[in-house]
């Protein structure tokens, strides 16, 4: 397999720089603003957001303040999650609180940078922080880096497919 | 001043066990039922929450991923209050996420447990968890502990009134 291919799947790196932390990096093939309107747009939202799955977007108020609520449709059930946006600035970060219908009161801060490389691609640094070790271990073992990895895909044939 | 009183004054007492933690504890002269009651029952808590301000309560689902809100109007302006309910125990504990309108997406873990004194009285002990230090010490110097006091006194006369 000598091939050589200017794009390689693209993969995300995890890793946990502290004990309440999970750090994301992922390069997405698009430029810095197409990515911004992917994570800011509703109707583009709904495209990736839920693994490829249907997404439901019931409320997405992209401001300080705002709220947001989405409901995924998927072979194993009907999952909520909601926060609220603690800061929006655009093209270059966002932080929102994050949780999930299933643990309610369990709130993880989630912050994401969008980086220009400069060459047509964009890379999203995100960090999630969580009150506790035992949450940020939970989320681990729940499957969320596969969830998340699915839902990069999507997010990578969306890009593909936009302007 | 040699006089003995059966009921002095009421005060709390605010300690930090840790460095995203606020601990109070506070003595209510009301059997736990009737605590509990103040604390879970909407037309009761509109009349202590809010310093003994007007308080509107727009939702307070008192269950497991409840929502509640709460704004306040007071002399400095209104000011909104929001979360949801992590788990209720009655008539043990409530644990509830906490979130003020002007800071929107710091989310604070509030843990109340009513303790039965078997005197007719009841003790509150409640914890505070932070994301981050910063956030408790910004809490902290916010004058909480004076507003904290000034919903505890309401609390109190409410408590003197109701069966």
């Amino acid at each position: 397999m000598s091939t050589s291919t200017k794009e390689s799947p693209a993969t995300s790196t995890l890793t946990m720089p502290s004990d309440r932390e999970l750090h994301v990096e992922r390069i997405f093939s698009a430029p810095r603003d197409r990515v911004w309107r992917a994570y800011t747009d509703p109707e583009l939202v709904a495209q990736w957001w839920g693994r490829g799955n249907k997404l439901v977007i019931e409320r997405m108020e992209v401001e300080r303040g705002g709220h947001w609520r989405f409901v995924e449709h998927s072979a194993d059930g009907t999952h909520g999650f909601e926060g609220r946006y603690r800061e929006v600035t655009p093209p270059e970060r966002i932080v929102q609180t994050f949780e999930w219908d299933g643990m309610p009161g369990y709130v993880i801060i989630e912050t994401t940078n969008f980086h220009d490389l400069g060459d047509g691609r964009t890379k999203i640094v995100a960090t999630s922080l969580f009150h506790t070790t035992e949450e940020r271990d939970g989320m681990l073992n729940s499957g969320m880096e596969q969830g998340m990895n699915e839902s990069y895909a999507a997010l990578d044939r969306l890009l593909a497919r936009i302007d």
